[in-house]
């Protein structure tokens, strides 16, 4: 029997692509490549961009789906953004916590009749104020995904201890970690129940 | 001194995408990856679409590009198609030599005027009738590139005869190889002098 032709797209920002990762896989690749090496026929789309907001995201991620999501293929989508639409520039706010919020709402009331999908929520950086108000917009995130029935996977309390991650955000850029960060990240999701495709 | 911020995007098809690899990282995966082992501040973007001919890449590139190539940071871009042009369809090319030749003169007029940009020619499948078309086609292409001043990488010749390729393209679905069949074009490109990246 043939296995089934899954499609994966994972939209969203520099954490999603893996900035910071010289192994050029992030989170995505590693969880891709596992479940690959269990044996799911996967193929694997990167299409976060550095620097997006979930503004940015909502404005070109079903172009980018529509030759990727095929009508013969199982297809599956992964959102994650958060940190950028916090971010100031010139002392104002990228994206309010309203906007984000409805950013999200229109992504997943859309993809939904799309596509299997599923959000992973922002990391933390290493600044304790930035983190702070990022939890709280995760907490944010989460309930609208809860209540449009998509998974939602929060990864800042389990990264904002973290030895590994912590480590690597202070030595690289602030922001993002490396390779062993990325690989922390991927067992969060991984380990969530909410991914796909675990060991089989 | 802050290291140049170097943004690449690869578009393509299923040999880009790196289908049939379980390490998900293909041929561009693994230029991308040894150029940051090497120090080089790379920001990867894999844009291979399984299925595309040179006429749904002509569609798409440039909207990609646009939220991940920015003015601020230095840019390239990596073409890599012909297979899927060349493939039949109810007895029918799906794309013409002669509009094959077009797209990529196209792409490249284009292309050229906005980022740095080198195209890698297509690699062969365990099939000799459509190795020789292909080889044809990869041939004019080499002409339409080197007319317009843009570096082109030949990967068929050097991958025809390659055992390791063979194996893994035979064992898998016969046009894809594995992790290690990618690693091998991964070294053609590099080695051709073509390549930005290599050891400083």
């Amino acid at each position: 029997m043939n296995k089934p032709d899954i499609r994966i797209c994972f939209f969203g920002d520099s954490y999603v692509q893996g900035t910071g990762d010289d192994e050029c896989l992030g989170w995505a690749g590693r969880l891709c490549a596992s479940a690959r090496r269990a044996g799911y026929n996967i193929t694997y789309y990167n299409l976060g961009v550095r620097r997006e907001t979930s503004t940015d995201i909502a404005r070109r991620w079903l172009a980018e789906c529509e030759p990727r999501l095929l009508p013969a293929t199982e297809n599956y989508v992964v959102f994650s953004f958060g940190a950028n639409d916090l971010s100031l520039v010139d002392g104002q706010q990228r994206v309010s916590e309203s906007e984000t919020l409805a950013n999200l709402r229109a992504l997943l009331d859309s993809a939904t009749n799309r596509y299997r999908t599923l959000v992973v929520g922002p990391p933390p950086a290493a600044d304790d104020d930035h983190n702070a108000r990022l939890a709280r917009l995760s907490e944010r995130m989460r309930d609208v995904a809860i209540r449009l029935g998509v998974p939602y996977v929060a990864t800042l309390p389990a990264l904002v201890d973290d030895r590994i991650w912590l480590d690597e955000v202070r030595d690289n850029d602030g922001a993002h970690p490396r390779a062993a960060g990325y690989a922390r990240l991927a067992k969060v999701v991984a380990a969530s129940g909410a991914w796909w495709f675990g060991k089989q």
